[in-house]
């Protein structure tokens, strides 16, 4: 009998979610048992279906049987069936915010044999941690219209920023810093327009950075940040940053770290008031769903962070070992392989490992 | 004598701003005279040093006169001696506001010869037009700050959208679009989370679009756009966006068209009620002024869409055609030149072709 057991919560969702996530939980088992720790999971069918026929995004009552897991791993939910935002707002957004889910942490990471579209730049070059805050920001749902429909209609939206929510997401990422090699970190904001904004968290950083001198830190504002991720990767070693600026530049550190089908991400509570939440960033790309196309990886490493979270690092580091490892001999083998293949031989390298 | 007179306000501004303008400057006199038209300018001394001298950014008789112009030529405003905001919000941002400066003109263009940092890219997949709103949204400076210094501040940083702007800016990119061979307009925002603003933006280009039958219309979320400008750039043509959103993917823009060195813009009121604003995309690069060693293409760039927003298409082809063939004998030679020996380089060029 395992000596641990940790209940997860798994919303496969729409698309490719189910495809990627059954690759995901296999690999994930397999790391976990070698670490005596076992995965109970319950999975709940959220997403695009469950609204076409009930009209609901995520009932109150599962709502409250998720904040009993410890963690929840989440495939990908949307559907070209469901209007713009519904399940976002209705059911992702609504999880991070009810499961104050403040930090999104989000590795930017060239791993060796994996081709960027950025030419003569390698490992080296690229690895850097995002942290995006995850509860605020023009994230807060504030705004409104006013006479709608005429020609002098008026659309707010409005940035919500708080010296709790900012702090406690800057001191998150200088601990971050702290522990890296290259102990560096970036704010990434916009402060020489949104004056409000980014003069607070301009200041949390410099009060925040006073109790972490052995941490260099830099500032940029968001349009030269995403220049520089294209250009000058090197620059970033931890990136602190709102919720919007993270939305945008990690879609941009995906890009030239290899694609969408490589990026984790993990939605946390530090505190674990509440399960934290892991999901690869893509979407769920219903163009190739139920076709074994879509690349488990990224769910696989969203894995990794969950692992982390869960006090587990060896067996997260079993996992990356052996990404990376498939990684490199994808490269040199060209081979096409299919979700569950893919699934099945990190599996098996994860268990060689053992 | 010349047929026609533009009286041309010029700001050279700090640090690389005067060496670039005055390269433009010597570039757009040869092409203007060459097409009967005289260059009348008058220079103001407006930035870092006059802030420093007078603690003002723009005098209101300053911004009056400034207005008599046809249009304004700047080179870059801003020292680290300044604090963050102040020239911007107080110079570059007023007069875009003061002279409802709402379309922000910005072309994406992979020049033959340029290195891009994208491996295995093209000119003929990067070749847009960005039409960023220039007037309002996040850039309004509306917000606030609740109980500043304690524990309980709130930060807010208000996104203010109208039908009337929106509209505008929207008709003036389908009118852009419409006149290129791709016909294609991607709107770019983020409508499934800013859902104020982003059903108000979507709602105008489906209205708009209605009107323009031959222009096929896309939409794209900030975050995907911002990916595909790094690993699918052919996507766009004539790409409408929000103040910040622009901010941000132009920047994109300039690092894979190879650098900011090398981004035009101009800050155009198509109604002419007020001079329009042309400029580099690039800052005051304190770090080099004063060496010769900055690229005065950009600047030289702006100048084109400058005789375009004049009326004189011919004068503008000439300059392009200049700058397209030095970029391409650039990349031939690696010689590296000074500023003004590249700005003499051009305005031969220029001269040549008369
Ligand atoms: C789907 C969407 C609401 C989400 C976001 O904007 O945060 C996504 O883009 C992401 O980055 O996780
Ligand atoms: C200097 C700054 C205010 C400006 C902006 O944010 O618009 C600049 O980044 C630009 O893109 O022209």
């Amino acid at each position: 009998m395992a000596a641990r057991t940790v209940k997860l919560a798994v919303i496969p969702g729409d698309g490719i979610g189910p495809e990627v996530i059954a690759e995901g939980l296999k690999v994930l088992e397999v790391a976990a048992s070698q670490h005596d720790l076992a995965i109970e999971t319950t999975e709940y069918e959220l997403g695009a279906k469950l609204w076409h026929r009930t009209g609901e995004t995520l009932p109150d009552s599962v709502e409250t049987e998720l904040a009993g897991h410890e963690a929840v791993y989440l495939g990908a939910v949307g559907d070209p069936s469901v209007p713009s935002g519904v399940l976002e707002r209705g059911l992702l957004l609504r999880l991070r915010f009810d499961f104050d889910h403040h930090v999104n942490l989000r590795p930017v990471r060239l791993y060796p044999g994996v081709d960027s579209p950025l030419a003569g730049v390698g490992p080296e070059d690229i690895d850097m941690l995002v942290v995006r805050e995850g509860t605020e920001g023009p994230y807060a749902g504030a705004g409104g219209v006013l006479r709608k429909g005429t020609p002098h209609e008026i659309a707010t939206q409005d940035s919500v920023n708080t010296r709790f929510g900012v702090e406690r997401v800057v001191r998150y990422a200088f601990d971050k810093a702290a522990a890296r090699p290259r102990r560096k970190l970036t704010l990434v904001h916009k402060d020489n327009v949104l004056s409000f904004a980014g003069e607070l968290w301009q200041r949390v950083v410099r009060e925040v950075g006073a109790e972490y001198p052995q941490v260099a830190v830099d500032y940029c504002h968001v349009d030269a940040a995403s220049m520089f991720f294209v250009n000058q990767p090197a620059r970033f070693d931890v990136v602190v940053t709102d919720n919007l600026f993270g939305d945008i530049i990690t879609d941009i550190g995906a890009a030239i770290a290899g694609g969408i089908g490589l990026a984790a991400s993990g939605n946390i509570n530090p505190g674990r008031d509440f399960p934290s939440m892991f999901e690869p960033v893509h979407g769920s790309a219903p163009d190739i769903a139920g076709q074994g196309k879509a690349d488990p990886t990224a769910t696989v490493l969203s894995a990794v962070t969950m692992l982390d979270h869960l006090g587990v690092p060896e067996a997260a580091r079993r996992i990356e070992d052996a990404v990376a490892a498939d990684l490199k001999t994808r490269a040199q083998s060209g081979a096409v392989r299919s979700t569950s293949q893919i699934g099945d031989d990190l599996a098996a390298r994860v268990a060689e490992q053992g």
